[in-house]
């Protein structure tokens, strides 16, 4: 089933820093919100990553997408580390079952294939194209966040996932429009 | 902060099944409730998973736990059912948190310990144990589930989280009696 709703949420899943965006698309894609929500690294998981299923809900009510494209990650250096990237990305996919929203999963091969053509181009090359698939600027980004640059990637990713999933469903698109 | 309320609900957490269990201590721990919920295989693992989180919530609307009690595994022979175990772990945790519960979450050894006295005890030990410390029958449980046994593994789990919970907070409920 591919869906050919034009709003969506894309997630690059973590509990430490979580990656969100809003993309929509009517001729061509634009962004309509995008953040790295950043959890308290004092406060436990559980509690870390409940603040992003809050979070995630928050934007889902505010934009009303209709799916969530999420990055499947499945390959970290730690236990501990996939672990808590699997509980977020579970809960961020649970939060947008209980809004009714249909959930696709794009792993990173799917994601750096749709952005850069090339399956093994690495992350600064997905960074490098984003910017150059839809209206998002870096730099201006870094100077609305008051010079902080370090959510940027998190954002970027979010936003790679939300393309990819535009590109995968594009050949419904044309069908539809 | 150590919880002192009397219902808790105890999870073994899995996509594929998820132990559950209701325990409740006054004098003594008693069980009120225990199932092992299984999901439907031909489904993908985000609707897996979103199946334990309605079974969760309907369980704990129902009889009204104050805390849950969740097996913190952290250890996977592959990386994909560390990620499956993970999300539902997750969404357990999830949903405890939205219907206002504390969490608390313990490893395999704190379990294996609390309820053999041996951190080192394989799970046939605990499997053991369980019946001599709670009102549990294994063999009277698989009458009742049409002689099918598959499902009790995964309830002792549930219910030995449970109960090493209540000695975990016992000093402090010894302090509150």
């Amino acid at each position: 089933m591919i869906d050919i709703m034009k709003t969506i949420i894309s997630i690059d899943p973590g509990y430490d820093r979580c990656g969100i965006a809003i993309l929509t698309k009517e001729n061509k894609e634009e962004l309509l919100f995008s953040e790295c929500f950043v959890t308290d690294r004092d406060h436990e998981i559980t509690d870390r990553v409940f603040a992003i299923g809050e979070e995630i809900d928050r934007v889902i009510k505010k934009y009303k997408p209709t799916s969530m494209a999420i990055e499947n990650v499945y390959f970290q250096n730690n236990a501990k580390t996939i672990i808590g990237v699997s509980e977020a990305k579970g809960v961020c996919k649970h939060v947008a079952k209980q809004n009714g929203l249909d959930v696709f999963e794009y792993t990173p091969l799917q994601i750096k294939t749709a952005i850069t053509g090339n399956g093994r181009a690495d992350k600064q090359q997905v960074a490098w194209m984003v910017p150059k698939l839809i209206d998002y600027d870096p730099e201006k980004r870094a100077q609305e966040l008051g010079g902080v640059s370090s959510g940027i990637d998190d954002e970027i990713d979010a936003i790679a996932v939300g393309l990819t999933h535009f590109s995968y469903v594009k050949n419904d698109w044309k069908k539809d429009m």
